[in-house]
């Protein structure tokens, strides 16, 4: 599993919370971070190579657990890699869970500038909801100022009201977090949207994702064994433990380093 | 709203998700914390104590956002107040939600000695479930370690655990948590628990009787209106104000100190 930092751990902890006999390798790009303002070209040269470190290490299931990488690479990553690993990506799953939940088919997005321009979450949701309508927010800020890892402060609640202010006023019913960042912020972004306002972030649903393909392939751990995980950053190791210690609440003892752009420059 | 600490913040969140129009004023009593081991005369005079404070600072309404003051004291305060203002507890909602939740009519709790050694939640279960078994697990050390403010380490990991494990022996579907503060370690929570149960705390259900008691009594504000919230503590208010901060993803700009225990002594 892959992320631009520590967003994806939401997707790592519903894993956990349903898959318990899976081992687990958690990569985060963080001296690359942010993703978010990086073009397509980019963000599916670091997905080739993240995917080749996770092979390496014997991954059965490759899952991309960053919107902007799956917004931009997973298509091509799957069809690269046919044969080789099934990959599960962001993106699909959540437009399932808000053409779920919609009763008014009005859906807002929350999103980097990558994942929005790249239109995915259009083409999802009308392939779930045909006839739903998407209002798209993107944010650049909002991912860097999570990753930042401090108290949330003004700049973060100014950030969330600027995102969320249009969506209310477009009378959207339900929000998807469309970001693996957000959901470490979700009481912020539920208060501000207010109670009648449906919340779908991507988690959940990757788990399931996951489950069914592990069952279908036959690569399904005993339900009896107990898993392990692992943690590799490419940035500050102990940052990220910290980080990540604190926003799983799982304690991290050891994180990894990886160099990145190796492989690209050689 | 009073708590033992910062647990009932998150009792206040799910109030600010549904009435961002009234103003709340939380008054955490963090020099006498924790309550979990207290006895119901010694619940009884604080709830007192703190109810006219907080009668004092004008509040028209009071929410005992602790299950160990709810456990022992709500009756008894409910009469002492009746006429002056409503007052609201936990353990009544949560037997409600858990009620609706169950399939196999076996339910878990996990709660303070003095909360399980009470029986509310038995009684409440009956009367919102008659039938359904109850299932309790009292931890004397789960409150003060999420009250410390550190990492979640292996003494969380272990008392979760511990916890978790009877219950899952027990075969129950439905787990509440019968402290406030439970809900603020809550992924742990669910990782031990796994899919398959569903987790039943406070909040939420507590801030449907405050808007239907609001509403019923013609007390409720304007919806346009933005509410403020203030915060006292009778420990530290540093921090209070840090660590209501982290739990909260509120900024908590300033906290208030209050002396407790002069009423008593006068």
């Amino acid at each position: 599993m892959f992320d631009s930092g520590v967003g994806g751990l939401t997707v790592l902890h519903e894993c956990l919370v349903s898959l318990p006999e899976e081992d687990f390798l958690y990569l985060g790009d963080t001296a690359r971070f942010p993703y978010g303002d990086r073009s397509p070209d980019e963000l599916r040269a670091f997905a080739r190579e993240l995917a080749e470190i996770l092979l390496e290490r014997g991954a059965k299931l490759l899952v991309i657990a960053c919107n902007s990488a799956t917004a931009a690479a997973l298509p091509a990553l799957r069809e690269e890699l046919h044969g080789r690993i099934p990959v599960i990506g962001v993106v699909t799953p959540e437009a399932r869970l808000a053409a779920r939940a919609t009763r008014n088919g009005r859906v807002g997005l929350i999103a980097t500038p990558a994942t929005v321009d790249s239109g995915a979450y259009g083409r999802a949701l009308a392939d779930a909801a045909p006839g739903a309508e998407l209002h798209a927010v993107a944010s650049a800020e909002l991912a860097p100022l999570i990753q930042a890892g401090g108290d949330v402060d003004h700049r973060v609640l100014d950030c969330v009201e600027g995102a969320c202010r249009p969506l209310r006023a477009a009378g959207v019913d339900t929000v998807i977090l469309g970001c693996t960042h957000y959901p470490l912020i979700r009481p912020v972004l539920q208060r501000e949207l207010g109670r009648g306002i449906t919340i779908v972030s991507s988690g959940e649903a990757i788990a399931e994702d996951v489950h069914g393909t592990l069952e279908r392939l036959g690569l399904a751990n005993p339900a009896t064994r107990r898993g392990a995980y692992g943690f590799l950053a490419s940035g500050d190791v102990e940052d990220f433990r910290r980080l990540g210690t604190r926003f799983l609440q799982l304690p991290i003892t050891s994180v990894e380093h990886f160099e990145v752009g190796v492989r690209a420059a050689a």
